[in-house]
């Protein structure tokens, strides 16, 4: 096995055991990790970095880049307080209960930018690279495995590289990823991509040999995402998302096949892309930074034809059937390296239509993705930035109430503000969908209150319009009031009106 | 001159009269005219609309489309109550006040993306074209006069063109533009832009001389621009930005030249440049929206190599002094249309260094560009998040206090937000300069209290971060606080703590 794997003699004979390895480890260090949404990561040489301090009680503390989430890594590095600072992306409990004490240091960040900010220098050199591979070429050339996310960045910039060969990934992905990186400016040049399929760069991330300073080799599995079977809501989400892009057509706004459609990661996405099978199109495309197990079933039922990618982050039942099938996806499919499958050059050239989960918006269509109450981070704010600003149509997704109606997702004003109302083109919940387009601020609240809000909130939310439109602005607030929902919710329990509020 | 200027004989017979042609506009027209930041603006036909109703009393509204803001037009049409829907940015005070009256609907829209919302149809068809423009060709192509802004896509959407021919603009002004126009997808290529001065299009807006309805002969000038004198405190931020500057290029981490520069609209972003002057610095490169008279300036002096921007806004004595002497400038600059010269796509290839000024900015680098008091419209968001959002480096600039104290630029919570702290690099008030890069919110909470606040307001603010935090979240805060200052402000004029908030 591992002459097919290792294809490198010299690399070869640096196999070695992730408990030898792991002793590289050392406090205040950087280390750029392989894994985009629990996919792909790194794994066994951060486990006997846990094993070690469990048995030897020793203080560390590193600063640990990834693609974005980890699988249960983050959680088992949280628990042992071995992360001082945590960026791009994470969605651990444990983890994110540390960020939320301020105990780590978590930079929440435009997925397709963190490159660029490693080749910049922000956090120094990276001291070691960790990436979990399905082979390593002759040359030295490390094939990912369901991930891409960072790791050609991480190898290119850091001092060391381990890799983890997981044996258990087919051979056949080999030829899976296409793995480009914009020249160092300020010599770059257009990146040529212009077809969801096209592959522009090389089948494996560059490495020079002597690099790979160690191989361990790993069969620890992908950590299965958890998505809950869409209910009536999400799926009557979903349909309002068809019968407005099939109104697109009709009208000659969109094309047949839409644009390539991004999808956010969750369970709500998911239900929206899987809306699509029973759906009277055929060969759309998908232009996304995760796979969930909708777009393989729409590969499955012929209504997407091709589809890019920075990772599969997939249920165990559809793991399994991917692994398995693999020849049968793997023309159709293509994982790049995050800063490509999100890049803003990419999405605006490409015409993409996103849809992307909110946690709340306001009146006004600005939607907070990221935190509870405003300031309690939940995941992070991932790629939905690199595609909201610059798709041909920016959809956002909420449900318009959550906690059984002691939370209204549609507030005065947002708590926290991911995305502005610029880049927000429609929004949907399961009471209607609007489009905000060519609308000016007075006219979304109108539209936001009446078609998206639960009935509970609507009349105190056209109270608050009403006398903030009163007082003037082009977006009228009434500041002394715009976070009372969220203050009375914290206090009570529930941001319904009080009878007091009902009769003023 | 008419035969030179107009050199299609067909559309040389179309010349009339902008009383006959402004009979053309009628109630609920959609109009997108020539305009950027008060330069090249359509103005004769406006003029003679305004004439009209002056006269007949008549009642009409239309939706005004532009580049930019217009000059005196803008406040003109708005006195008279002649716009119903204004987009994507003005500056004019009339027609601020009734923006925010909201009598007028006004869409404020990052500048790059105009021209695909008018492709994809948002506002319907555009009725008419008004251009101001220095030529005609033989083939119908109009050559733009002191800005380019949205004219070509309003040209090629509109029913009918109408240019405002203005024989004042020097015959030279011929080869200044670069018209290139994004394909339509899903056929769209790579934008082949890959140094500030490069060429990619042609120098005129296509247009089949058909389509040219009428045309006009004027001699209205642009309004100048009134930029006020650098002030000490500008001047100390234009020098902490140079010395920021000098010093990543000490650290690698910039190239010698910086990078292209990008300096938003106002006298901030002017004196900022200004600044470089006497800076040990040749060949810089500018890549901006709105070329203002500092640019000139540092072109005279060697300082500047090549710029490329959508418009020149002048003072009246620059634009006398750049109009005498074009042929000096001509082969160092270009302007092109607000979509390329704005670009996300070729912003970030070239690494541009943006540069843009703030109203206010929060603890964790939240950034208001445009909403006074969270509610009223000053001018707009412009370009300001296609600049900073795809930066090598974004750096947003605010004194920290205004109106002689009694508002702190520096608050717990922005009363409006238009660039996340995600697209926030660097902060610098007239006290310092703060590098955010690489910080997670608490740290950057610590540096722009201690840094960048001013002293009359810092201890609040660390009052309000300490007891915040106390509470818990990757970002916290206050919520039933969070707009306690301007509210104060609003209820007293003076966001200053009382006593009794001191003693708290």
């Amino acid at each position: 096995m591992l002459e097919e794997r290792i294809r490198n003699a010299a690399v070869r004979a640096r196999v070695t055991d992730a408990d030898e390895v792991q002793a590289w480890i050392r406090d205040g260090m950087t280390v750029g990790v392989s894994g985009f949404t629990k996919s792909g990561d790194a794994k066994a040489v951060l486990k006997a970095l846990v094993r070690r301090v469990e048995r030897t009680g020793e203080r560390l503390r590193i600063r640990l880049l990834s693609g974005a989430s980890l699988g249960e890594v983050d959680g088992l590095l949280a628990a042992h307080d071995l992360v001082d600072l945590r960026s791009p992306y994470q969605g651990d409990a444990t983890l994110r209960r540390i960020i939320n004490g301020g105990e780590v240091g978590y930079i929440d960040q435009h997925l397709s930018e963190m490159a660029e900010w490693v080749r910049a220098g922000w956090w120094g050199e990276i001291d070691l690279a960790i990436i979990e591979a399905a082979a390593i070429t002759e040359d030295g050339g490390i094939i990912p495995t369901t991930s891409v996310g960072n790791s050609p960045v991480f190898v290119e910039r850091a001092k060391r590289v381990i890799v983890e060969i997981n044996p258990d990934i087919p051979a056949e992905f080999e030829g899976l990823h296409d793995i480009y990186l914009p020249e160092q400016r300020p010599n770059r040049g257009p990146i040529p991509l212009v077809d969801v399929g096209d592959r522009i760069g090389t089948p494996y991330i560059p490495c020079p040999p002597e690099k790979i300073a160690a191989v361990v080799v790993s069969q620890e599995r992908d950590t299965p995402s958890n998505l809950t079977r869409p209910d009536e809501e999400t799926e009557q989400m979903a349909g309002y998302i068809l019968e407005f892009l099939q109104h697109e057509v009709r009208r000659g706004r969109l094309p047949a096949g839409f644009g390539p459609l991004q999808s956010g990661v969750g369970s709500v996405a998911n239900a929206v892309l899987a809306g699509l099978k029973s759906a009277p199109v055929r060969d759309l495309e998908v232009y996304t930074e995760v796979m969930q197990d909708a777009v393989f079933e729409l590969l499955d039922a012929g209504v997407v034809r091709a589809a890019s990618s920075c990772s599969f982050t997939l249920s165990e039942s559809m793991r399994q059937h991917v692994l398995a099938n693999f020849r049968d996806y793997k023309d159709r499919v293509v994982l790049r390296p995050q800063e490509i499958s999100n890049h803003p050059e990419v999405v605006r050239r490409l015409g993409v239509i996103a849809i992307n989960a909110a946690l709340e918006v306001d009146v006004y269509g600005n939607v907070n993705s990221t935190h509870v109450q405003g300031t309690h981070m939940m995941n992070g704010l991932g790629g939905s930035g690199d595609f909201a600003r610059q798709a041909a149509l920016s959809i956002f997704v909420t449900k318009s109430i959550a906690k059984e109606g002691r939370i209204s997702c549609v507030v005065p004003f947002v708590a926290h503000v991911d995305h502005t109302e610029h880049d927000v083109d429609v929004l949907v919940t399961e009471r209607g969908l609007v489009d905000l387009r060519g609308l000016p601020p007075r006219a979304r609240a109108k539209a936001i209150v009446d078609h998206l809000a639960h009935p509970d909130y609507r009349d105190a939310l056209r109270d608050y319009v009403r006398r903030a439109s009163a007082r003037g602005g082009n977006t009228p607030h009434l500041l002394e009031e715009a976070f009372g929902w969220h203050v009375r919710y914290r206090e009570t329990g529930d941001m319904r009106p009080r009878v007091a509020m009902l009769a003023d």
